[in-house]
């Protein structure tokens, strides 16, 4: 069966995760954590990261290559808009949420969370800089770009909205919640987010193995 | 027209370039400096980098973004492999080039080329560490993974060929080559890459530019 390599608590495999779901391609998961990764993972993995992925097909890593290469092979229920414009907006979204916004709320997920679960010490003044200095201008983007209703491109959850969500989800973890008075779209957007199915499922299935309601 | 704003110096913008040269598209470029951004950058690139592409369709950021963009609304002459397996690899080599090779090679250009040009001080022993201790470990990957002739996927130069040459272009404008005794396969192909029209045509540019021969 297809093999996706990492554990959902990342954001980013819990990305590609989400994309499986969402298109029911059959998988198992096997667990690879990212500090305690299992030897010849650089095969699959050049860089030693997670999430990778095998298949009949291809071996892969990177959460965005992946679920570029899902939805080339599983075109059905599509995560990507199909006009050129369209899509290039969605993989700019991809790219803010991966490559912006984990630094920022991972890295209060990382303080709180992780480091709780490896037992070292959590490092809050890191987080409070973060939430002040750094949270606000992601937050001040997302709001300027958040729909006024429904998702980024139109009633179906995709791959932008995910690629948001999973970022969301950790910052929810760790206690931190989008404030509605000062960023009233986007608090209203990560709320459909998070209630969407698929997503609601996947905080449901965190919190069972975090241990928290 | 289309515009692509950035300098052909910067490697992301030089692969976009590329791009646009070799699906023969019509552009004129706006120089904007990675330093020096005019007022109102923001709203064409969100983080205020480069490159960024407008035309009658979109404004967009990131090279990916915009070589994804390109390959979507110009399929002729197409920079991608055409079956999903074969993409993603070349999806895995653009992302390898743009966040690996980058970073490193980037930073010797940036310290030997960049800084000159900026009259700061070069940091050679920054260099030599970098040569030292970072070059090798992506040169080894490399030569794993060149082709013994031609390109990546065969006899045309693909976005992949493109995002690698690229990040050479600028090494060999720092004065750095790939040493043929110790990686044979992958000193060959780099050679093979910059003797490509398109790339030779670049550097030549890049020549006139920075005044040298």
């Amino acid at each position: 069966m297809s093999k996706l390599y990492g554990v959902p608590l990342s954001p980013m495999v819990r990305k590609v995760l989400l994309a499986l779901e969402i298109k029911k391609i059959n998988h198992e998961i096997v667990p690879v954590m990212p500090f305690n990764k299992p030897e010849g993972f650089e095969k699959i993995s050049p860089l030693g990261k997670i999430p990778a992925w095998e298949d009949d097909k291809v071996t892969l890593a990177d959460s965005t290559v992946i679920c570029e290469y899902l939805e080339d092979r599983y075109p059905e229920q599509p995560l990507y808009p199909e006009d050129p414009a369209g899509k290039a907006r969605a993989r700019w979204f991809e790219e803010y949420a991966d490559t912006v916004m984990l630094p920022v709320l991972g890295t209060v997920f990382f303080e709180r969370i992780a480091k709780k679960m490896m037992n070292q010490p959590v490092d809050e003044a890191k987080v409070q800089e973060i939430l002040e200095s750094k949270l606000p201008g992601t937050f001040v983007y997302l709001e300027s770009q958040a729909p006024e209703a429904d998702f980024l491109f139109g009633p179906d959850l995709q791959m932008a909205d995910i690629s948001i969500a999973t970022n969301f989800i950790n910052l929810g973890h760790a206690g931190v919640n989008v404030e509605p008075a000062e960023y009233p779209k986007l608090a209203a957007y990560v709320e459909r987010l998070l209630q969407h199915p698929a997503v609601a499922n996947r905080i449901a299935e965190d919190k069972k193995f975090l241990g928290t309601k």
